[in-house]
């Protein structure tokens, strides 16, 4: 045993790296609740305080505070830099992105122009000698994907069929494990991969073995450079951490590597809490710290994820909206053994919304399961309760798939730590493909050359008849469906390659096995729209209202018919047919390096512009509104309060959908109980049950409508420049969402009842 | 037809990219002699004499007359350039690599480090940015090989047992289909490269159409870029030549990309003569042109492929000595209707020669058949004869492989012209395998960092006992063998695979048909020594002398044994079943791309360096002295005089050994006979018989070994000059070589008798 591991408990982590193995050795579980946790230092408030005033300048600069012009973001291309340099003795984890706190690095290997344009939309300008040299001498990711785009390509694309694809950007949802940085230090990790890279391949250089040898050797170069950037702090992490300040912040060194190298949507930190929880019991136990300092320290940690940013063109934060980068962070959830995994860190990490406020970064995520501690249940419900930042993930149905060392590498979607990737990439737009199944492939908003509707989809025949037949319906759809599956894939699969080529995460890479599990996922847009709408067909009459071209272009329902949302089966089973069907679609497909396809329903705060490129449906939604978000049933479907529309979204079957199932809802304080200890009774209650059933994720809001018009009215009001709340897939502050965006949460429903 | 195309016959290659269609039915074949031909003209005469003081500035220089320091090589780097700007109007055919005449351009893509050492060698320092922004920012080939290397591999690299790998600069032996630029004009190119665009793939996005999807992008790029180069100099080369002062521009502007853009080892020019021949005689038969003019346009092409410079480093001269660029360049052979495809147009490239005297470039190839006219033959004997700067392959070995329009790649290699790219590499060192073999995979020369000998191929029982056993040594040379064939075929997969990544040749492949045929270029150093060892341990007794730790280090030779070159079949027969026996295994090989596997027994000048890594041979030959080059017999060995040595090579079967079989002779003249005509009858007579046997390739020297002596001890002679002499491989100026080699050339066998 290293002497830096003095007091652990060995196993098969002290010879190989298994972060798992020693997690579950040296734990501490514990059920107790949250009365031993302190309130935050005078150093935090100071910190907290300096950064605050940088975000309302930020916010008074339109968004951005500063960006970086002159130098490529790079593991060793800054200096040290500090929140506020005369305070830095304050800061017990160090550490930026650029030079100074906030400030927007450069990184243009995801594509120049898109770097540019962000620094322009600013107000600022790249130094030019980087157009040429990001042009002529090295190619960047979005112009290889385009050179490699196929006709049909451009035009799914163009037309929001397939939408948000990760062709301007990093790609992100790789989480690092970060805490072997921690655990091992950079010499092990090195050493490590240089086995590896002896152990690569049988000497048969087949193009996938020639690959991955040399992502090793980029992996290796990364550590390296981790060294030298921790070296610029006055940290030398070669060697394991010796304490819990140690291991806190050669942790963030690892995370900060991935963020200062990469710009993908998500940049997730994963699950670290119970395993800092060990340093900092070891540390408590032999009185050298107090849990005072070890607040302080998750304090310091936490508002370093608050700080992370990138820099982003204006269609990205359409997608978006206000500035998330999905730092997500895990808490709770049992081992295999059926242990409690929760620690005090747990505690600790929640309670930073308490000691600093509410704030969107880090995603915290709580994992779920009703066999959790009571206490720490109660304790999250009563967070939620008060912050409406934090979202839950069935930890019952993820253990059984992922393992128990699993992380959230994005918004909803579970990862093995250490031993996966993803190959991450968009949404297919289902609501628009079913107008194309009635229309032949041919858009109802886009035009081509000509200035008729685009033929985007195959020239299959449309339909013709006034009223629509469900089972012509159901098959064109089907036959459309296959099409739309294979060519999103397709996309991907160039996206990827392409990534991998142009913009490979060599520091993220290195701490993550060299004998990788890929997993590769799709996504669905407009779920809870084809539902209804089939069911519309089904059980209603559906009208046909066409244009002078004949296209439909929008549809009278006559009738009444079940939506998605009410705990219906009739509209509930064609939500179960539609995700297995796509799913079984999408496997069919050659996917890039033997990656495991996977698919989610979940649109983040996209559902407001993939709306926009959607004509009207069969189920009353008028054209170009936006989309009830992930597998939330549509606005104004629920008619029989939250448990019935929960009951109705668990029924959809994890399996099909290992990316995740986003489910977002909000509910009125009232609603949930007179008195706090109604309310977070209740709240655990409605946990309990909606996870038992099997559902994956929700995100818990509470707070009423009024609360959010006065802050969309009055984003002044010092009350709101922290007021955050649960999105699809994230947590935001209101006040930095765009107007569209807030008025589409405003429009969501609030439940006033359960 | 377009009106460019007036005047010429129709057929399948007005509607699609066919220049030998084009060729086939529209070639003048020429069976009359050389009286037509002109002198040179006073510009020629002008711009050859200024391009010689050039060269003699270059030697006087060090070796390099100027080098680029601050700009990128690339299509559009550099405006135009003239020899010399104030007779710019004397230069029929424009264009220069550079700026100015025999200036080396900065190509850091192979390797920025090589790029580096290049112009350092020779006292000049790239200008630091670049170093920052192909080390940070692009990765350049050689980086990238290195990074996936094995340890095994850099093995067998340091010890020479695989060597001349292609790993620091460009692969080289892509011939582009220069003719095209000329017959159809860039923007008919560039519509075909679209169509192929849409056409590549089914949608599926496998590995390989993605890359080559964003090859052809790439190639459409280029096809830009060289239209945009070509009107710095005035011209719009969009559309098709008009004439054949625009055909012979269009054409080298064609091969001017290529050598603007890639700094391979071969940058040959390909099958152009015939083609160039049907411009100039419509110009000549409408009145347009004298024969002078016609003369004046081919001497100042060939002019222009006399400049062709790239920037080298000191181990890569020492391999390829004296500044050769392989700008290959073919004349004669037949067609597969039987007629002979010589023209006027290849007198006129023979005569080039005479005009401005002997040079080693282009490397002007006659391919030879006894059918071709009798004129030609003898004039291409009385050039020989007199310049020793011609080479001879036989067409009618290689006519029914790659049919009538292929091209040589670089020394001796057929490939298809605009149908065919030769991933090329390097040559696997027999002789010192068979050394391998009997020390159980143990070094002579190189030691490990404990200082012993450095096992670099696998550790298989050596032989032990004194003299060796015939049977045992072929069993564990089969056996070294294998594994040699392996390593050999794995480290090209590898670096062909970094090449297309990190130095990809779009201007070369926009010239080439989308769906190319691709070729795997092996070959074989060491060839006639180990002919000869195995004969030696056959027919005489090898005693093996060991040093202190039991090493084979020499060998005694008991008695006589039959050597390759002397029409002996036992050594012969062993010379066969050598090349087919490694080409086999070579074959076992997954090869990248699917490509076909070819070997070549072909050494160029490595020859000298190559046997300086290898110890003493069964055969007699002393340790680290050169090897004998390509597939000649070894120095000494042929006893039988010229016929006799003639016909053991011309005993290799040419469909083992694609790739080419480079045979170089030098015949005194007195041999020859005692006049021209006799000496001129006599070469005829020889080269009839030679390829009638089916052999491949004779390189032609027509000297006495005092005039070699002469040239060494006074290369100030202004005789001396122009000397130049036939190599293995290609054609260089004798005071050009490292004096280590004109020791070898003076080692070779001279033959004094036929």
């Amino acid at each position: 045993m290293r002497e830096e591991w003095g007091g652990f408990t060995a196993g098969h982590w002290t010879d190989d790296v298994n972060v798992r193995d020693f997690v579950q050795r040296n734990y501490t579980p514990y059920d107790g609740d949250e009365s031993f946790l302190e309130g935050p230092t005078k150093a935090t408030d100071t910190l907290w305080g300096k950064v605050q005033e940088l975000q309302a300048q930020e916010r008074a600069n339109g968004g951005v505070l500063d960006c970086e012009t002159e130098v490529v973001s790079g593991l060793t291309a800054y200096g040290p830099g500090y929140i506020d340099p005369e305070l830095k003795d304050l800061e017990k984890v160090v550490g930026l992105q650029t030079d100074k706190p906030l400030k927007r690095a450069f990184m243009p290997y995801g594509g120049i122009k898109m770097a540019e344009q962000a620094a322009e939309s600013y107000g600022y300008k790249i130094n030019p000698k980087y157009h040429k040299i990001f042009n002529e001498y090295h190619k960047t990711h979005n112009q290889a994907v385009f050179d490699a785009y196929t006709p049909e390509m451009r035009a799914a694309r163009h037309s929001h069929v397939i939408t948000g694809l990760p062709d301007t950007y990093g790609r992100g949802r790789i989480v690092g494990d970060y805490r072997r940085v921690a655990l091992y230090g950079i010499d092990f990790l090195i050493a490590k991969k240089q086995e590896d890279l002896l152990n690569c391949g049988d000497g048969t250089m087949t193009d996938d073995v020639i690959r991955l040898r040399e992502e090793i050797a980029e992996q290796i170069r990364a550590l390296k450079g981790m060294k030298e950037m921790a070296a610029a702090y006055g940290y030398d992490i070669s060697q394991p951490a010796r304490d819990a300040h140690e291991a806190v912040q050669w942790l963030y060194f690892g995370y900060l590597a991935a963020i200062k190298t990469q710009n993908g949507a998500a940049m997730s930190v994963g699950r670290i809490s119970t395993f800092l929880d060990i340093y900092m019991q070891r540390d408590l136990a032999a009185g050298k710290i107090t849990e005072s300092e070890a607040q302080e320290l998750i304090d310091h940690l936490v508002l370093k994820f608050r700080m992370v940013k990138f820099a982003r063109i204006p269609s990205y934060n359409e997608l978006f909206s206000g500035d998330p980068v999905w730092a997500t962070l895990e808490v709770a959830g049992l081992g295999q053994d059926g242990r409690s995994m929760v620690t005090k860190n747990d505690f600790r990490f929640l309670h930073t919304l308490e000691n600093m406020g509410p704030a969107p970064e880090p995603n915290l995520t709580v994992l779920y399961s009703k066999r959790l501690p009571e206490a720490f249940r109660r304790y999250a419900a009563k967070i939620s309760i008060d912050t409406s930042s934090i979202q839950y993930e069935n930890d019952d149905v993820m253990r059984p798939v992922w393992g128990d060392d699993y992380s959230i590498c994005c918004c909803v979607s579970a990862t093995e730590t250490g031993k996966e990737m993803q190959f991450f990439g968009a949404r297919a737009n289902l609501a628009k493909c079913l107008n194309y199944a009635i229309n032949g492939g041919k858009d109802a908003k886009f035009n081509d050359k000509q200035g008729n509707h685009m033929q985007v989809g195959p020239e299959l025949a449309p339909i013709t008849s006034e009223y629509l037949d469900y089972d012509e319906v159901m098959h064109k759809f089907d036959l459309m469906m296959d099409w739309l599956a294979g060519l999103y894939v397709n996309i991907l699969d160039l996206i990827q390659y392409m990534h991998d080529k142009y913009y490979y995460e060599a520091a993220e890479m290195a701490l993550i096995d060299t004998n990788v599990r890929r997993t590769f996922a799709t996504g669905i847009a407009g779920f809870s729209h084809v539902v209804d709408s089939l069911s519309a067909i089904k059980y209603a009459k559906v009208k046909t209202v066409r244009d002078e071209s004949g296209l439909v272009v929008d549809y009278k329902v006559e009738g009444d018919f079940p939506r998605y949302g009410n705990d219906d089966d009739r509209a509930d089973d064609i939500a179960v047919w539609l995700l297995k069907t796509f799913m079984t679609k999408i496997r069919k497909h050659h996917t890039y390096r033997n990656s495991e396809p996977t698919t989610s329903i979940l649109t983040i705060t996209s559902n407001v512009v993939y709306g926009k490129a959607t004509g009207a449906l069969p189920d009353g939604r008028p054209a170009y509104t936006p989309f009830s978000p992930g597998a939330n049933p549509s606005y104004g479907a629920e008619k029989n309060g939250l448990l019935a529309s929960l009951n109705s979204v668990a029924k959809l079957p994890y399996e099909y959908a290992l990316d995740g199932i986003s489910n977002t809802q909000t509910i009125n304080p009232g609603a949930l109980g007179n008195d706090e200890g109604q309310r977070i009774g209740n709240l655990v209650h409605v946990l309990d049950g909606y996870f038992s059933e099997g559902a994956h994720h929700l995100n818990v809001n509470v707070f009423g409508v009024d609360k959010l018009k006065d802050a969309m009215e009055h984003p002044e009001k010092p009350e709101y420049a922290n007021f955050t709340i649960r999105v699809s897939g994230y947590a935001v502050k209101f006040i930095d969402l765009t107007h569209e965006q807030q008025l589409d949460v405003i429009a969501r429903t609030c439940h006033d009842r359960m």
